[in-house]
């Protein structure tokens, strides 16, 4: 290899080791621990998914993010021997770039296999062929919790229960859940003056809410059509419009919000705030229900949102499931936990050699410990003291358990810098008496 | 869309859920915490690489196991308008296709951030173009422990008993670990009368020992060198040859082989057996010293492999750093286990909502039982209570947590079905109680 490689990432990719590599592990197992409390079951499905289930699901819009993997041997040579190829004809497999495609995909391959409603989570990587950018990435974590087969707003309570339960397990406070219906936006809509037609752009301007000035948003909704009744669109803007306002637009869906925000607030006893915004809008066409997002006073963009989908699994397969579910932004969960820390972690105790002579009998004594519940790491190389040393205080061991040359005794000390830790001086003297007699 | 899509994965994938997926789950976990009980710390890389850094380091023999990936926009336009464009030019990334070229390249950017030796676990999916084929896949996950920048046996002795700590904790008995080393075969291979540059050749050849019988082999050997000594051939191919057969060949390796052996002894109790095996041979050309497999009497294939690559690193970024690690057969044991199964399972209850009007408290009674370490399930919809009992019976449920229509009380019941359970009927009568109460 004449010509040297860069062994960074690729643009937009990451490498995750050390702290960062360990907390995300912690958060993700946490999260399952708190879909599987509520009876959710896992579900994993492949990186690669077929190129034409993706497109067909997407309907279009989705298509430039997708990466597309080449055809192999003779299909690729067939392809490549066409005058000029098109890139379909190129590629036959794909990354997926949601986990709700591959859930539908599942839900009906395994219909019959899956007692039902399906109470399902889905947690890995997406792939999307984004022009990189500060915290925008081409492979990120999504979590969703879905259930698949239910009507019934007991599906929508156990959704958003589960995912509250694990925002309580990563100890993160503060949130809001804002909630919404879908078709109480459409009734919106065409109270201030749209048509069925112009739905989706109505719905996909209100959702710049956040990012945008109400203006730019007015002028954007004028722009759609003219003659619409401004003083609703900002009383909707500025989140000025009460349940009871929206009760003569849409009943239906009224109904259904007031019920289940009673239900969570009964149930979670006041952890998390919970609010109607009418305003809510989620871009993507696929729901046709309630919908919701999770936000952070601090932060300025959503951790996570979702909502009832019922047609999606159904243009799919032509045999249509009701499903609802709840994609919990993990990527920027994260950023908010490493400012704060995740509580309890494993007591990590460092084992300098420093008599290579010693090495067995230490090796033994780090077992022993390890079976007591102790992280324990022994220097895996021959290393003068000092070298040693600074490895354990780089990976911040809090712990040294020491036996000097030509010494019987074993030590287990604290390390020599300020360290917060959470075992207990007594019991850490009984582990010690314990190791000096095995 | 007209034409219907296949709902199933694609050729080669899977998709796992229930049962399967909670196995696969469970055992990763595992695997994790055994490696971080000896202080290794996670890797996670990104599913691609670029393409030249997959081709740089495999010295074309993986090439066309790799899925590469199409480029994207102009730079694909521009490809594309070439006259026939090589596959090369149409793409720039590539899905990994093993977990050691991804960690060489981490080790080589991160050196100066990482406090070395590093010890480092690396857990994930990888993809292969092969052809599909019964116990093969196109994705499959890897699980390898390393340690990089240690020279020193004590690496050797860390990532085999981390590997051996993670086989315990899968709670799989009866593997049988050979140990032997690269240079000695190297040894062998030049008394045997081949010379240095048909080593490789031999060392392949050796490899299928387990798969082809011996007179193949011998015949394979003596088209490479037709004036070889057969006999020691066959007492290689016999593991006839033991340590002290071995030691007038190469004592550096024999030496080392002998420590590591006694090492691990020590170390393990006898949990695991040990073996010394010369015609151990690793097909891979990357290894420059220990090489390992781990067997199981009960399969003809191996569990997992690994040794030391010196030179790997050194290829991939020019600053050679050395290295050693093993890779568990992830896919192999989930095999072996789902013939078994682990231990301990959490409590499992089921609610049934036979009147709708009690949803809400059942909701809040079935969060105290999560708080006490239950999983609890409250059915998702409103159904009849056959239905919602079937429902409970697929799934597996061993309780019910039921309250009857027009009835104050709240029972605790033993599912009508034979089940294992873990819970003493104490515990649950206390829980009980307990949730009355509440």
């Amino acid at each position: 290899m004449a010509q040297k490689i860069s062994t960074r990432p690729p643009s937009g990719f990451r490498d995750f080791f050390g702290e960062e590599a360990e907390l995300r592990r912690e958060v993700i197992q946490r999260i399952e621990r708190a879909y599987t409390s509520f009876g959710f079951e896992a579900l994993e499905t492949p990186a690669l998914e077929r190129l034409e289930t993706l497109i067909g699901s997407s309907g279009g819009e989705n298509e430039k993010l997708i990466f597309k993997v080449l055809k192999r041997g003779e299909k690729l040579d067939e392809a490549l021997n066409k005058n000029s190829p098109a890139e379909e004809e190129l590629s036959d497999l794909a990354l997926r770039f949601d986990m709700t495609v591959p859930l539908s995909r599942c839900a009906t391959e395994y219909q019959s296999k899956i007692p039902m409603p399906w109470k399902v989570f889905h947690i890995g990587p997406v792939w999307r062929a984004e022009r990189a950018q500060k915290g925008r990435y081409r492979e990120f974590v999504q979590a969703d919790v879905d259930i698949v087969g239910s009507n019934d707003l007991a599906a929508e309570t156990e959704v958003l229960l589960a995912a509250i339960a694990a925002l309580e397990a990563l100890q993160v406070q503060g949130f809001v859940l804002k909630i919404s219906d879908r078709r109480l936006l459409a009734s919106l809509s065409s109270k201030i003056g749209f048509t069925d037609k112009q739905f989706e752009d109505f719905a996909i301007a209100v959702d710049k809410k956040d990012k945008l000035p109400h203006e730019k948003i007015i002028k954007e909704l004028k722009s759609i059509e003219a003659s619409t009744n401004t003083a609703l669109i900002e009383k909707l803007l500025n989140s000025e419009l009460s349940l009871e306002d929206c009760e003569k637009l849409n009943k239906e869906s009224t109904t259904s919000i007031r019920s289940l925000i009673s239900n969570l607030e009964r149930a979670i006893d006041g952890s998390l705030k919970i609010e109607f915004d009418p305003s809510l809008a989620r871009g993507l066409g696929y729901y046709t229900g309630s919908i919701f997002e999770l936000h952070h006073p601090t932060e300025g963009y959503s951790f996570g949102g979702g909502g009832r989908y019922d047609q999606l699994i159904g243009r799919l397969s032509g045999k249509s499931l009701p499903a609802v579910g709840f994609s919990l932004g993990f990527e920027r969960l994260i950023e908010l936990l490493s400012k704060n820390t995740l509580g309890e972690k494993k007591p990590k105790v460092f084992v300098p050699v420093l008599d290579e002579s010693d090495r067995i009998e230490l090796t033994q004594k780090a077992a022993v410990l390890r079976s007591k519940g102790f992280q324990v790491d022994i220097f895996p190389d021959q290393a003068k003291a000092k070298a040693q040393f600074k490895y354990a205080e780089t990976k911040g061991y809090s712990w040294n358990l020491l036996k000097a040359p030509n010494n019987e005794r074993l030590s287990l000390e604290k390390a020599d810098r300020t360290v917060q830790h959470e075992l207990s001086e007594n019991w850490l003297h009984e582990s010690l008496r314990f190791l000096q007699k095995t």
